[in-house]
């Protein structure tokens, strides 16, 4: 099937779904004991999450390969079961409090508190399985660092929380954004490019790709807090505002915002010009990230 | 220095400081910004604890290799690692909601819930930036999975949860402590060995010896929480039969309960049997943990 025969749209809808069969057969089945657990972190996996971690994980894989490497479809699973962990963590009442997630209740409002933080403890373990079974373990210091308190995620959530009582600058907001989504979008590129063999100079390019389009994407998931309804989200909208987090919209006002995730489109593309047609897709991944918001 | 000129309390007194040294060079220091998560990181991980999951582990792989292997130290950790964020987590509102541990404020009391629940993640997350640091995905798989959902830490929490709720049998107290307790420290065992190189047999032998002396650990944990005073004990005591956990007491008496754990003493002393005297100090530490309810 050539390139161009498949849109997009149709294409990622399609890796989304191999996705999320991979998902299945990597997580113990509901039936398995203690089945409440399973359930809990089935629930919160199968949510429609767009995999959008997964997909750059395995196109960065591709760029460097010309196709699918046996196993990346667990470091693909991987990283979606990290991502899915901090959602259910993050939506916790002592952290964000949402009650809504994906157009659904959020896991604690199912299953319960107790049941909602051993479901993200589960799910954070449960890719370290995954990524153990592979055995090679620069993947795994690749996604527990980008996890991680310094420059990662966890330091994002805390920079995020602690925000909220400092003066909402632009340094803040760079630095709260590189670590809370820029670390784990940044590792899900160079994770599918280390599983593919990419060479250093690969691996650098594919990195500053993953850095411009992390930080597209946060600008215009802010902007679409900002500008769509509830429904439109399937979450609570205008909740940063509420929240008094800070947003891209929030520093540089909307039409600047705009401006910034266009330029960051721009830089990523220029990180594939080495990559020929092979990075077709991260090409149109870019794109389609920064159109999100149109 | 010969082994019988240090006693086994002075010994391992001696071994857990080089832990904590050792975890404090691994954990990010508390200037580190953001300070507040490796402030909470901190001072759970340097709350007294005994390091028993770390002395197991380094004293497996002495019992194969006849010394302290590198990088065996950075293991012992990790190990120590998941403890504590099992411990911050457990002691949260919505589980145990426990104030007290080892005679110090729980996390949650000192730093509120939000930065106890990310404190947990945090160490979690850590323990594989370390072991990923070691190169070798086996310890990775071995940590993870004894962490996990199936038959690991996560299970036992859940069934120990639920175990409330249902009557309390032998069956289900061994499955719930088999879980819970006992598969991170059969794993403390086996990742010291594998990390020494132990053979097959070497492994098999010193998995059993972690899972009788895991068992016993349990046994006399549970008759500790019945005997002892909250101050002698660091922590609420009393608080199973309140909460109505499914305990060795509770369901076998405490006769009962003493008798089983001098069982698996003999069991796990001839375990060793093929170690000759470099598992002398596993030899020890079998008579201590039963020997702590004296």
């Amino acid at each position: 099937m050539s390139l161009a025969a498949v849109t997009i749209g149709e294409y990622i809808e399609q890796l989304s779904r191999r996705v999320g069969e991979s998902l299945d057969g990597l997580v113990p089945p509901e039936t398995q004991p203690p089945e409440t657990i399973h359930k809990a972190m089935r629930y919160s996996l199968f949510a429609g999450g767009k995999r959008v971690r997964p997909v750059l994980c395995i196109e960065a894989a591709r760029a460097v390969g010309g196709g699918e490497p046996d196993g990346i479809m667990d470091v693909a699973c991987a990283l979606e079961m990290i991502h899915t962990y901090s959602l259910i963590h993050d939506d916790l009442p002592a952290l964000d409090n949402d009650d809504l997630r994906r157009g659904r209740p959020t896991s604690h409002k199912v299953f319960g508190e107790a049941m909602a933080i051993l479901a993200g403890d589960a799910l954070l373990t449960h890719a370290f399985v995954v990524l153990g079974g592979l055995g090679d373990a620069r993947l795994v210091s690749e996604l527990a660092t980008a996890s991680g308190t310094v420059g990662g995620m966890i330091a994002g959530q805390v920079h995020d929380i602690e925000g909220e009582r400092q003066p909402a600058t632009a340094e803040l907001l760079e630095r709260i954004h590189r670590a809370k989504t820029g670390a784990l979008l940044r590792a899900s590129v160079r994770m599918g490019a280390i599983h593919a063999g990419a060479d250093e100079e690969e691996l650098d390019a594919l990195s500053r790709y993953g850095e411009h389009v992390g930080l597209a994407f946060q600008i215009v998931d802010d902007l679409l807090d900002v500008l769509q309804t509830s429904e439109q989200l399937g979450k609570t909208a205008g909740k940063d505002a509420a929240q008094q987090k800070i947003t891209f919209p929030a520093v540089h006002g909307i039409e600047a915002s705009r401006r910034m995730a266009e330029q960051e489109r721009v830089a990523a593309h220029a990180c594939l010009e080495g990559f020929g047609a092979n990075a077709g897709r991260l090409h149109e991944l870019a794109d389609l990230i920064v159109d999100r918001s149109k």
